[in-house]
């Protein structure tokens, strides 16, 4: 769709349709390239990311994956009738993760439960909660679709460095693998298709909603880098 | 529970936990029984229903299962975290249910789709939807847990008197088999716990949910039995 | 507002908006009249009406008038700003249409409280809250709209023919009157506004939820001239 | 409030009630009393901070006045009835701190609008937003009490050093004046009503909420006095 074939001066065939998403992600490229190449991602690829870090992910992570559930949830009565079972479908496929995440914890000696959220987390899981119930359908699922994408994205960094035996390796499987590939793509060309039933005005807060969502993936590998207590409080 | 023998004169031991649910049954007796010995119940129980008028349920009842299905994930978020899965195994009963309809539709040659919501199966459907969404976890469980106990009740009814090899035997094999009878005895468990942990305000408000249940369940075999078109409709 | 005055050939020109709410009110014009021609609004506009029946239609509109409170509450969080302080003057409009049942029940010696809703006001009141919280904010707007404009032309219908000195007038002055009017040509304008801005597939949704709110309406007239019992009730 | 002077042995009397929020604030007394010495609030008594600084804050909590609305507007259809006309008066009062931070931004040069939501600010809107679907109404009420009651306490320090003349005091007179006081004191009698009514696993709930509000109350000043921007953005 963006290979222009070099030279050519000519405008994009009327029946190509435009992809919402694909704007987007052109329009917020320094963001997501910001995001994507954050040091928790690249120290994680590396292998040198000590222990006790990517416990502070693992844990918030997985405090992450739990409140998407009530999201996923909350999205189902305002869903078009053919995205109810596909949603069901992310709720099953988060509790695999929170699975996952129970048997990597176990498997490194890492205690899971008992920290509560940190700041950050707190506060994106609050953005979800609020956008799943005060937005409009299409916007709770443009921030669905920019979360999934940008984790693909985060852990396809990862896999181009990790060792395929390390410890973390089955994270990058689950989210950089195949499955979870065409589950992003799926996303996309439903959030495209929405788009472009959906008015200028609301394409405009659909692209405010993509954006916001980025800055959250943001704050939340800086919070895991940076291991962040709640403002005001003692480290 | 109730059943004191006569002349016992002792108060109940104090170890012996007051079950909501069943204080709602003895309370609404009269109105209970009603609902049992609704017309359509009898006349489907002693195989008397015509073809045309089951069908008016079928397509009407298809609906609300439908429906219910928004219901259930909107209690999602608001429930106590092991309610979750049990609760999304709700929609999975639900997606089943579907299924059923649609394997007796084609069956038997009645054409499912297409028509439009009764009044009294619309209003119900927005009972649902608006309790979930506004009244609390504990009043929305207990619309959850009337319906689907005036259903095993009520499809109990056809039971004792249908053939095994009628065509309409697999709807009560659903609602009135053991699998039903468990998923019914564990809601009225929860239930029985949620209100033993709720304030007196709050219970008495369970207790208003508990009979507007009931009554739209009356509401829902009248139309039925009756083919009810929307107020002001010419039939 | 389209009127080709018979043989003209012209399209419409370009710079005439198209008007959602004159489009429907055209499309639904035989259910707008059934609405309209209602033998409650006729026998209260001949003053043929009986006491105890308008008695009837007082007490459940009171409880509708409560009802529609939350409603309007629950629309602001989902309303664009500049909607904000209009809802909040609903809101207060709501409370003083409330007051004016409570002169009038005192003076006319009415027993306002103490009636359950009717089964026809309960159910118009859950479509109401299950409308503000699950649909989008203009498929909600377009039921408040629908029915205050309903309400406005019921109300001009009564007008036409009740006497000024009637102890009913004072709910003839509130709805029919110019206030009234411009408040409801207030919502005329702004739904036309979203509706420009909406979608194909989002506008007949709200399509849909204007004839689900008139057959609501005719519902309710046929409820007050019934004094319905709940189904199943002994009446 | 029960101070017992010193040495009594004698337990609380049976008749005087527990009060939940008097319970809380002592808790949380430590946090509590952070809060109320944080910088922000000790360089705006102390007429040392700078313009800049406090038109950050103006400009962040004038987007947070605003975000209030459909806060308060969201818990009116969970409300007791009671509480509707109380909680419809909160946002009247919110569109007049609105108006005095305009009145205010005007007289001192300053522009209001334009400037987005800081991270924190935004994380704290969505915990609003999101408590006030999500949550019991007695929890979204300890949001609403929590919040109200620390801005009465936080601008009483300011109060207790800041000269009457200075371009501030306005803002000192609208949340440590006497009618703030008033409103606070109302909230809390009805908190505490409804702590009495809730069960103990409730009130562990609000317990949580208090506490997490509190905490994002502290995150706002820190993010007043620091003029934070979004995480991984460059300042």
């Amino acid at each position: 769709m963006t290979s222009s074939r070099g030279a050519s001066p000519l405008p994009p065939p009327e029946d190509v349709p435009v992809s919402f998403c694909h704007d987007q992600l052109t329009r917020l490229g320094p963001l997501w390239a910001a995001m994507l190449d954050h040091r928790f991602l690249r120290d994680t690829r590396d292998g040198t990311i000590s222990d006790e870090r990517f416990a502070v992910w693992m844990r918030q992570d997985y405090l992450f994956v739990e409140a998407a559930i009530p999201f996923i949830a909350a999205l189902i009565p305002r869903a078009p009738r053919d995205h109810w079972a596909p949603l069901a479908g992310v709720i099953t496929a988060l509790e695999k993760e929170l699975a996952l995440f129970e048997e990597r914890a176990e498997a490194v000696g890492v205690t899971l439960r008992g920290t509560p959220a940190s700041f950050t987390n707190h506060a994106y899981i609050q953005f979800l909660l609020a956008t799943a119930y005060r937005a409009s359908y299409v916007e709770a699922y443009t921030v669905l679709y920019t979360a999934e994408k940008a984790y693909h994205d985060s852990w396809k960094v990862v896999q181009a460095g990790l060792a395929t035996d390390s410890k973390w390796y089955p994270f990058v499987e689950n989210w950089a693998g195949e499955a979870f590939a065409q589950y992003v793509a799926y996303l996309e060309a439903e959030l495209d298709k929405l788009a472009e039933q959906a008015g200028a005005t609301e394409r405009e807060r659909m692209a405010e909603y993509f954006e916001l969502t980025t800055k959250y993936e943001i704050a939340f590998w800086e919070m895991a880098a940076t291991g962040e207590t709640w403002p005001g409080e003692r480290p």
